[in-house]
């Protein structure tokens, strides 16, 4: 018998894909979208199998940037992608008109995104790139827990007042345990003959990977072609004489370089000993058994804990030894959430947790 | 006897406030604060007692651009808005710390809005500006309904790619009746010598102007001070040789010529006519009077009226004649949610419907 972990059930949507990469920012209008689609290029032309997630539930623009060839079908219980020019795609804008005003309140929206990251089966991929929205509110955070990043690129301009937006998107990650790749500066400088003309600012997103102590990625100029074929849906992966390509070409390179040299450092495995007990690896090796009834007494759930005083409510001697688990699901690359018999199911036990305490 | 309505509880806040006026994009980034701030320092300069509320609560940017001279403080159940260079300013960045990711669930976040509406003291103001977050979510749509608009401005970049996002933010305010004052383009050209260059695309604010007709309010072209003195908080209204800031001047004159054009035209005023009665007199002087029975008969709300089917619930003839209100409160310049004595209370009677059925 083995416990139903959430990656079982999840086998179809997620296990296929090497690696799943969020482009956020916390801020709009720094170019995620526009460097999520060109990015999308730059790895299909090394040869790469790429899908892009559009995760902006209320300004869904990829579509735009990147149109269907064929339309998103539904497959069973299952969502395939659109397929944009050889790049596999999901995005809120194939399920409603384009003008229509999305005031969708969150939970709304929540129950979308859960949609796009437990039914779309999106086949065998290298890369899925998730676009995220602006905002480090509601859906962000549930992407954050539930899409299973490898890691998030964090975009921004060279202003200070858009750098700051983008450190609080990064807290947030850091909050759940989501590696940062990296930083990418868009609209760094229009090229002006010979002469780089700093019309936002200088060396924001340089500054910021400093800071943070993440690579710098890679810059891209402010070109009028970058808008205009965006506009069209025209890529400019098409416009050799342009030759802007290369920027997001050498970023993505960058990218891949640093997701295989990270690769799997936050990665843990289960294996199922009896009804009551499991061991956790991890990547390095260290492995850990826990009995459930164990885990069941430090539960940190708020029925189990006080969550002002930090008091636990329950006496440690009452939990049963033979307790099971209906359920154990992992919650991004952060933890495990148990759904044990005896009714606690809201407590997350971080992976530090259970490696310092266990 | 006098039925207790909502503007008189709401006296302090917002009565003595001329205009409130809403700056938003739906999108990110397309320069939303910056507009605001130096329409603001525009105004200021043309004499007027002016405010600005950030009701970006995810990533507040205001105090950085106009730092305060005083702080926020409290004054009994009201809070005093910090004074920035004679600008009175409301900011999530006052009540937390810079880089932390305001990660908010969305009732929370509501509420911090629902604060700002009803508990700052702004004193005088010929003009409240209302710097929107981007998206059309929950926060965007709590403060349309309440923060009794006289108006919204359009923000857009001009390719293509935000006015699409700028349209959907068009939309929502058109669901709840405020009226579009204008189209400001931002970013429209580099002026570099005698040459106009098209960065991001060309004429999409007009174009939107047309297409809703509203008047396009003007243009602002990229200019690097513009940047440079936000990321410093410094004011281009204090650098005389750039220029830029007639750019906002203008507009600003542009935005007080539409505000008072149409000043009233969707103001209603009630008469409490006997316990039972009320008038509602539109601005053009039509004169309506209903009886409160008359309306809960046709109240509604989820509880009188199937949401599924349209159905009424429950029989027209068991309405009591002599139903009172707890209370009548205006919902932005939408309509009236009417508290009956008899329990109904969530049910919003639109001014069109009142003025067409009644």
């Amino acid at each position: 018998m083995s416990l139903p972990m959430y990656q079982e059930k999840n086998k179809v949507p997620f296990n296929q894909i090497k690696y799943v990469v969020g482009v956020a920012a916390g801020k709009g209008g720094v170019g995620k979208s526009t460097l999520s689609v060109n990015l999308a290029r730059a790895f299909q032309q090394s040869g790469f199998q790429v899908g892009i997630m559009d995760a902006d539930i209320y300004g869904p623009s990829l579509r735009r940037l990147l149109p269907e060839s064929q339309m998103p079908m539904k497959r069973g219980e299952l969502i395939v992608p659109a397929d944009c020019s050889g790049i596999k795609m999901i995005s809120m804008a194939f399920f409603r008109k384009d003008d229509e005003a999305a005031v969708v309140r969150a939970p709304i929206a929540n129950g979308v995104i859960k949609q796009f990251i437990q039914q779309v089966d999106w086949g065998e991929l290298d890369l899925l790139i998730i676009d995220f929205p602006p905002g480090t509110g509601d859906i962000q955070l549930t992407l954050a827990q539930e899409a299973r990043l490898t890691g998030a690129i964090m975009v921004t301009t060279p202003q200070e007042l858009a750098v700051m937006d983008v450190r609080k998107a990064v807290n947030m990650f850091q909050q759940v345990n989501i590696p940062i790749v990296g930083v990418v500066e868009n609209m760094s400088y229009f090229q002006d003959g010979e002469e780089k003309k700093y019309l936002f600012g200088k060396g924001g997103g340089d500054r910021l990977a400093r800071e943070i102590e993440v690579p710098f990625l890679g810059e891209i100029p402010i070109h009028p072609e970058i808008c205009q074929r965006g506009d069209q849906g025209r890529s400019i992966f098409e416009a050799e004489e342009v030759g802007i390509q290369d920027y997001f070409k050498k970023i993505s390179e960058n990218i891949w370089a640093e997701l295989n040299r990270s690769k799997g450092i936050l990665d843990y495995e289960f294996i199922q000993v009896d009804s009551h007990t499991f061991q956790l690896t991890r990547a390095d090796g260290e492995k850990m058994r826990y009995r459930l009834s164990d885990l069941q007494r430090f539960c940190p759930c708020a029925g189990c804990v006080d969550e002002v005083t930090g008091q636990r409510k329950k006496d440690l001697g009452s939990v049963d030894d033979q307790v099971k688990a209906k359920r154990v699901e992992q919650v991004g690359r952060y933890g495990l959430r148990i759904d044990f018999t005896s009714g606690c199911s809201n407590g997350i036990y971080s992976y530090d947790s259970l490696f310092v305490t266990g």
